[in-house]
């Protein structure tokens, strides 16, 4: 029997999840959920198109929801009133707030006896799984992310609000020698702008002061002050050809020791190199819902994270064959 | 209340979970239980040695038992025997054996409600992890492991065997072109032979004809003939001061795609660089330990390997400082 999967939210990672069904055959997609009009929206493998406001009458036809929408506003509302009714995913992203997040939709899961799973994906999510297995084998330590070579949208969107900028993107980059002194075991002290540099590819309207637009990109505060970055002024269809995709991936680094004294080191890394960050980040919650209808069925309910999940409930295959050829 | 632990078996990697237990503050090392006359052990911390004998009058004493014996002819024996009277935790690792060895655990521990762990440390453990979560998520592509560089005991053993060597070291090397292949996403079909290659370092007797061990050692079935291997002949002080140590490690890597027609490619890699296998190994045993006790106090009984345990109950913070510090 398949695990029937409901997609709220169609944007990049709702067409993520619509692909990433395709590839688990144990699953079927039964649809889209969307609060724009249902006739404007064509889906990708052509699953039908159902108004949000509709996704209540459903709860019959539906094991999972997976919530596709923004972690702004979207989820911290959609997420506790679709766990009233439905078994969720999320990949609320959030730190600072996941806490709070993970109460309200508790509360709401519980007493539905619906089993939800939040910040699904891969930070927060795979890499939030190689934080916790790190320090909880090589308890003395300390552990780095990186992130990148990677498109950050928030940067690009910072960039484009400048006068003058017709388009532009934003690559967030580890800085090599910070990576390798990680690497190296040598634990370092590192702020966020001493592992990473950001490099802007921009295309400037015709006649804009390019020396101006440099200036206000290197000096933007949060966003660029801190960083070394490098502006590079291209073409629009130099930016489209070349500079299209959101690929993004990182490292997670526990570095720590053990033995009589320290003495010996010891250095796990856990890597991403992704070509579609979106698409990625669908493929976790894909398999998050597997996990989720199965600890649902088991009576096991509320609101959970990859923390709480045996990983074999997150994997298509029997427990037999896990053990026969993966352990 | 601290966790009690005993360690049966006082070799390599018993030392290496005794002072693992020293790193996390919430366990006690209750004594070490060995085969041998206890008054012939002197551990590396002080703990009390017991006879191996003795064990089973202890069990109000110890609330889990972490077996450090070898897995050719102790553990499938030990552990199935220990588990009728202990929470336990294991490093079996000879993989074609697992699922027959996780039966024989299954059927002891659950008989006498007590929760066994199986197969813990990094191959098989958090390797395995890594393979199952890359192909939970990832679930069109290929996985591949690479090992070392590292010291495979079983290897300088051989070369040990062969007339007029005195010493021997045996590292296994990954080919960094095939490993930089796989990183690429290009999925190459390779075997073992091809992942790796085969460096030794051999003290030859006095008067000994080393062309004919170099020989000896290059066309040894299994173990070497399908291999590149390199052979130095160095001196024993050489040997002693340069290679004494056991280190290890190596990369499990999953590369697959996603997207309409799998036109996006992801590589997610998992690498481990340990100075010493056996205390790594000691200190994943040390976190599965936890989980073992946490699981059999909640009722959960029966013979768990890594694939069951939620990741949370590796880790001694509790789950309000995970969600706010890790995820």
């Amino acid at each position: 029997m398949s695990i029937r999967i409901g997609i709220y939210g169609y944007g990049n990672l709702g067409r993520g999840v619509e692909r990433a069904i395709r590839q688990n055959p144990d699953m079927t997609a039964v649809g889209v959920f969307t609060r724009r009009d249902p006739q404007s929206v064509k889906t990708c493998t052509g699953i039908p198109v159902f108004s949000a406001d509709d996704a209540e009458k459903m709860t019959n036809e539906i094991d999972v929801m997976i919530l596709c929408g923004g972690s702004a506003t979207d989820l911290p509302k959609q997420t506790p009133a679709l766990a009233a009714r439905f078994n969720v995913v999320d990949s609320f992203d959030t730190h600072a707030k996941i806490p709070e997040h993970v109460q309200n939709v508790q509360a709401a899961a519980e007493k539905a006896g619906k089993t939800a799973l939040v910040s699904g994906g891969w930070d927060p999510g795979m890499f939030s799984l190689a934080r916790l297995y790190g320090t909880a084998v090589l308890t003395e330590g300390k552990e780095y992310t990186f992130w990148g070579k990677g498109v950050s949208q928030g940067h690009s969107d910072a960039i484009r609000r400048i006068e003058g900028v017709v388009d532009a993107k934003q690559y967030t980059i580890p800085i090599q020698s910070a990576l390798q002194k990680v690497r190296n075991g040598e634990n370092p002290d590192l702020k966020t702008d001493e592992k990473h540099e950001r490099e802007c590819y921009v295309v400037a309207a015709e006649g804009a002061d390019k020396a101006r637009i440099e200036r206000e990109i290197k000096t933007m505060p949060n966003y660029f002050a801190d960083y070394k970055t490098t502006v590079h002024f291209i073409t629009l269809e130099e930016l489209r050809e070349k500079h299209s995709g959101l690929p993004h991936g990182g490292e997670v680094i526990r570095s720590g020791v053990t033995g009589e004294n320290g003495e010996h080191k010891h250095v796990i890394e856990y890597s991403l190199k992704l070509d579609s960050n979106a698409e990625f980040t669908a493929s976790v919650l894909v398999a998050c819902a597997r996990a989720v209808y199965r600890m649902n069925q088991e009576g096991n309910v509320g609101c959970k994270t990859l923390f709480d999940i045996p990983p074999a409930y997150l994997s298509a295959k029997s427990r037999d064959e896990l053990l026969a050829t993966l352990l």
